[in-house]
């Protein structure tokens, strides 16, 4: 008998119909003697609305308010669900943030999770109370909601899950695992059984988007074991959530020694919404860097990959840098803002660019993982344009138009394609 | 400088224009050096999509989760105000149900209000800021969302002006104010400039659907004076609320001593909804109306007004009552059911009824008021179903064919008609 954590995503509770599905999985592991917290998000298209009413109030809203209004969607699934739930003859009760609480800090609309204090849910939970947890959302240390930012009920699942002593945490979404890279470029994508902590985070951060980045540090913190699974399964024939079982459909999130194979590449993740800025014929002298990247930071410009080339002529260099595409026009307003400054030419943005990542734990321990794939990527003709690399992930900057051919040139070098 | 509670229904909150020019009334009392708490509805239909969700998902459903279903809409209307107001230059802050906290009974679905400590919301009120309370609820001693039935807004706003200590509480709707009778009906109908509360009691019970009855009582018990007027008025065009001003559009709903000129009858009020019961040949012995209304009360359903007529051959009797007709299938199915205990010969059912009732407090003081209506009834040959009287009221069942002329016919005799 587990204690389980059970999180269903926006288009797994879209509608009534998609609800009722939802409670038939939910009933399964009931039936099966499984304790069962349930975190919901709003019903797809739901959020929108609300944050368009917000937009339409006035753009400068206040982000209290916005947290006030925008986690109102969730409240309506959760009480949805308890009472399909009921209707089931499966006892259940919805739980707004507050009502746990969960408790968050102040920075409203990307609050962090600071504690989840469980006495009374996790009695509950002992008598076979179905918990229907309202996800998004906490409460500050002002009484006021906050809201965990977009993705956040994934959060809210990983930290319920942390806080009650979960022995696995269920997310059901709208694809049936973690593929080992989107199987729109890649017919021959495969799914994954079991990815580890670190390497799903480099996936989520580098493009993959089935996950919430910071549930997965989460996770990966409080070593809580993550499935990722698919809402659309048939949930009468779904096996029940028998711990340490291996014929639990998707793909489990974990820690690497639960990994018996490991492979030296996991997976290929792209981002094509990245932008590039160059600035050509910088002053090649102390302190350059930090004049042009200061500023980007106190304007909230997060940049990504930063890539500066030994000068020719000894006096100036070229400076190219990423940022978010939607940041690129005011990333490019700072740097004319400071153009003096820094003494360039001239400033190149450019979003015809994708970013893909190679990423795998076993490049720990094998050499020449990026030199093969530079080999590889230049065999078809592919310049890459900047390279970033951690201890297990290597990514490049290349021509967008390169995009598929990349991929699936990764994905077949590294032995990832499907039977 | 006033303290005023101001509250906006649903069609007043419709849509983000009409969340505008909400703002903008309040924006005037504001700029007039008022303190403002503004409680509001749920956007015009966003209740209805709520409770049909929630029907959808079983049709008995735990009053519970319907409370915390319904009560969402009004924390996404109390957001949204706030932020037009801060817009505006107006400092707010939107409050939902529990935070202040309206503290209600256990009664899912139809909770009332017992108490709200308001000390924080006084002293924000006090220093300039307009504190936006979403209506129609509460919190429970459990902890949990409690709503206020129906309309229950008003309910809100009288509770909050009463726990505030207001000056007065202004009731923002779609028609203009109290008047002495549908204006659909009688075009010739006059609003008032002035109403009490024993009034208004009885209009809204008796039919008038302007404001809830439980807010009604809620304001004659504390005291608290109520001005019904519109919320599509030009806001800049409105004197603001100089207390004792005669000039504030609408009607003043306050205590009788505040009416200088009594009228005898001050409105008159019709309800289509009633459903009328005769049991013919009930037999006529001690005990049968206990019978008859006991188990009535316990399958829920109230009953209005009871005539019984003597019997004709002093052993059976005809027992004549109303109810909701939303209730007359129920009310006949309890009463086939004890049919044999209570011996009659046939139970009829009828729904082409209305209600009339005559109101005014001046009838306390005025003989023939009953007299004159009956006989202007009879030489338009309108035969009377039943009658029902209370100190203040006369309120009579006729056919419904002959509603109109009958409330055209009484609001002209009692000098109701305008100029």
């Amino acid at each position: 008998m587990a204690l389980l954590v059970m999180k269903f995503g926006g288009t797994s509770v879209a509608d009534l119909d998609k609800i009722r599905h939802a409670a038939a999985h939910i009933k399964r592991e009931v039936d099966a003697g499984n304790s069962c917290a349930v975190v919901v998000s709003a019903m797809a298209g739901q959020t929108n609305q609300l944050i368009a009413w917000t937009r339409e109030a006035s753009p400068l809203h206040d982000a209290r308010e916005y947290d006030a209004i925008v986690s109102s969607g969730e409240l309506v699934t959760a009480g949805l669900l308890a009472i399909v739930l009921q209707s089931m003859n499966v006892p259940a009760r919805s739980w707004q943030g507050w009502q746990i609480p969960i408790q968050t800090n102040e920075v409203h609309g990307a609050a962090r999770i600071m504690e989840i204090p469980c006495e009374d849910l996790k009695e509950r939970l002992g008598r076979g109370e179905v918990a229907v947890i309202a996800g998004f959302q906490g409460v500050g240390p002002d009484n006021r909601i906050t809201t965990l930012g977009r993705g956040g009920s994934d959060t809210s699942a990983v930290a319920v899950a942390a806080a009650v002593g979960a022995d696995r945490c269920d997310i059901y979404t709208d694809v049936d695992g973690i593929y080992t890279t989107d199987p729109r470029v890649v017919p021959a994508a495969r799914r994954l059984d079991r990815i580890s902590y670190e390497e799903m985070l480099e996936m989520a951060s580098q493009g993959a988007k089935v996950l919430q980045t910071r549930s997965v540090e989460m996770a990966m913190v409080h070593r809580v074991r993550l499935q990722v699974r698919s809402s659309f399964d048939p949930p009468e024939s779904c096996p029940s959530a028998t711990l340490g079982s291996n014929n639990v459909p998707g793909t489990l999130v974990c820690d690497e020694e639960e990994i018996v194979e490991q492979q030296v590449v996991s997976g290929i993740a792209y981002a094509k919404d990245e932008a590039k800025v160059t600035l050509v014929k910088v002053e090649d002298k102390p302190g350059v860097a930090a004049r042009v990247f200061g500023p980007l930071a106190d304007a909230n410009i997060n940049v990504d990959m930063i890539v500066q080339n030994v000068s020719d002529d000894g006096r100036t260099t070229d400076l190219t840098f990423t940022v978010q595409d939607t940041e690129l026009d005011r990333a490019i307003k700072v740097l004319e803002g400071i153009r003096d400054e820094i003494g360039c030419e001239t400033i190149n943005g450019a979003t015809d660019i994708v970013k893909v990542s190679v990423i795998g734990i076993g490049m720990r321990s094998h050499a020449g993982v990026a030199a093969k794939m530079f080999q590889a990527l230049a065999e078809k003709g592919i310049n890459i344009q900047a390279i970033s690399t951690s201890e297990i992930k290597i990514s490049i900057l290349i021509d967008a138009a390169y995009a598929e051919l990349a991929i699936r040139t990764l994905h077949s070098l590294y032995g990832l394609d499907g039977a």
